[in-house]
């Protein structure tokens, strides 16, 4: 009826409703009059049956409201509405990791793809609780890493290459005089976390330091200001932080020109990881290894449009690289 | 089938799938075992065309990576994940307005409510695009503000009441001295920065002082920083900076501290607007009008069941008022 009434083919008026596919502006706006006068709208519900699609992006994750998260999250549902899928949330539990029953009603909304990382959910659980969604997951890979075992479930991969960035950051604390490097880590059962300390650690070989000193903390602010004075006040300090991520920065930032009367950079050199909107603010104004968000966020739909129109292939892989950003915390 | 072999009702099975519905822990677990082993899951497409539920919860949002919107979602979708509901996220376009293709695919999903603001989306234009939920607008109502009209569509409300804590943030202000007072804006379509400054006003005069001296800001950093020199520079400065959100006072203070040379608390004081997590942070450690999350995601939620339960209700309101958070930029 609404085709009819708007003097258009039925396949266009699918395509006014599909914010993905191309149709003449004036066209889709006398199509969307039509069907707001006849109260029409496509049924999702209905259609999802018949097409086997629900336009539902799953995204898991541990928090929100952390910055790369949120970040994330909003280019991301931008990148998505702009093909015509809707991102649905699932939060994973406080100690970060995903109980079977949510995975059970994640299943019952049968997204058409699900973003995760290994830390929360591992592929072997979560491929077991998606009917035909392919999940993708955000990695790490490190040299001499043992190979995937090759019957595994099937899953497509975003592949964070972080020797680079890391490898300009040392190079900078190392013309600036810097020996003695701690590294600031992230959450323990963080992968992310761990493939920066393994890949700082060999950078530092390579360049000829000493192993980074350990300073236990979880991405959080908090922890990283508590760990900082921690490793200053008892265990003799050091000239270089390297943190796990921006936020952990700042707290180590804090730490130093507030509570132990030093200066950053001149005392102490800070670099972060992340490159998160805050970074430049003139509190911090943080030299950090930059892992861009819409290069990310654009690798991430292409990996879920190309999984939509070729269900059976290998696993897909897509990479990007990281590099340094320099500012004001190291000099 | 899951039921014959998992020895239980029906019921049960269905309620093993549902987080909100009670059960014993081990029964539950035999259920999702058995689920499992038969690869079953209730489907909740097909579900949906039956019950007229989908368990979908809409969020409107012009941004999820600006930290008050993104602590909310994140508090809200874990406290709508325990009653069996999933956030699903739909931006506005970057002038904050929504288009209504956006909202026509939005339909599409046929979520049981939407969570909206008015500046993004008017209820008369949101209704229009919903079939049978009930929008839930945050709102701050103000004395002498026009009644709503009577035959207007149905919409909830979470009305936020101002008053107290912009009362207390300007009784500690004089009491320090304060006698010039700015009020450093947010986004101009914002009915929030609006109710804010109106409220600000009516409460300088009840206290007499003179009208506040506007700056006109975004709820963005960049902005109240350069908001913050204009005023200082070409218009004379203020003894107390009231900032619409935290994130605004942030730019004020690095603005003022790092750009002007002054100090805060002793030449200028600063106030903020929300009490996001980053304000105890030692490089902010702001004194700010608490507007607590935990309470305010437990009254949507409360909106949303109490709507569902009841779905010809009269419009619907829940009240949640603010209070002052003293911390250092005022002293």
């Amino acid at each position: 009826m609404v085709a009819a009434l708007a003097q258009v083919s039925r396949v266009a008026v699918s395509r006014a409703f599909n914010p993905h596919a191309s149709l003449k502006a004036d066209k889709r706006e006398r199509i969307l009059r039509v069907a707001r006068e006849l109260n029409y709208t496509p049924d999702r519900a209905a259609r999802a049956l018949v097409s086997g699609r629900t336009h539902l992006i799953g995204v898991i994750v541990p928090d929100v409201y952390s910055y790369w998260e949120s970040q994330e999250i909003d280019a991301l549902t931008t990148a998505l509405q702009n093909e015509g899928f809707a991102t649905l949330l699932f939060k994973t539990r406080t100690d970060y990791s995903m109980d079977e029953q949510l995975l059970a009603y994640m299943r019952g909304f049968n997204p058409d793809s699900v973003i995760a990382f290994v830390e929360n959910v591992k592929p072997v659980t979560l491929t077991r609780f998606l009917d035909r969604a392919v999940p993708i997951y955000v990695d790490y890979p490190m040299a001499g890493a043992p190979a995937e075992p090759e019957h595994g479930p099937l899953y497509d991969r975003l592949n964070i290459l972080q020797h680079s960035g890391i490898d300009q950051a040392v190079a900078l604390l190392q013309g600036y005089g810097a020996r003695r490097i701690a590294y600031l880590s992230g959450h323990g059962k963080s992968r992310a976390s761990a493939a920066r300390e393994a890949t700082l650690r060999q950078v530092l070989e390579e360049r000829g330091f000493q192993p980074p000193i350990l300073a236990p903390g979880d991405f959080g602010y908090e922890t990283a200001y508590q760990a900082t004075i921690d490793l200053f006040r008892v265990r003799g300090g050091a000239d270089g932080v390297f943190a796990a991520n921006d936020v952990s920065a700042f707290g180590a930032l804090d730490a130093l020109r507030h509570e132990l009367g030093l200066r950053v950079p001149g005392d102490v050199k800070v670099v972060g990881f992340d490159d998160i909107a805050q970074s430049h603010w003139k509190s911090y104004n943080l030299t950090t290894v930059k892992f861009d968000l819409h290069e990310r966020v654009r690798a991430l739909v292409r990996l879920i449009l190309r999984r939509l129109n070729d269900p059976q292939a290998e696993s897909l892989v897509e990479t990007l690289d990281t590099r340094l950003v320099v500012r004001g915390t190291v000099g």
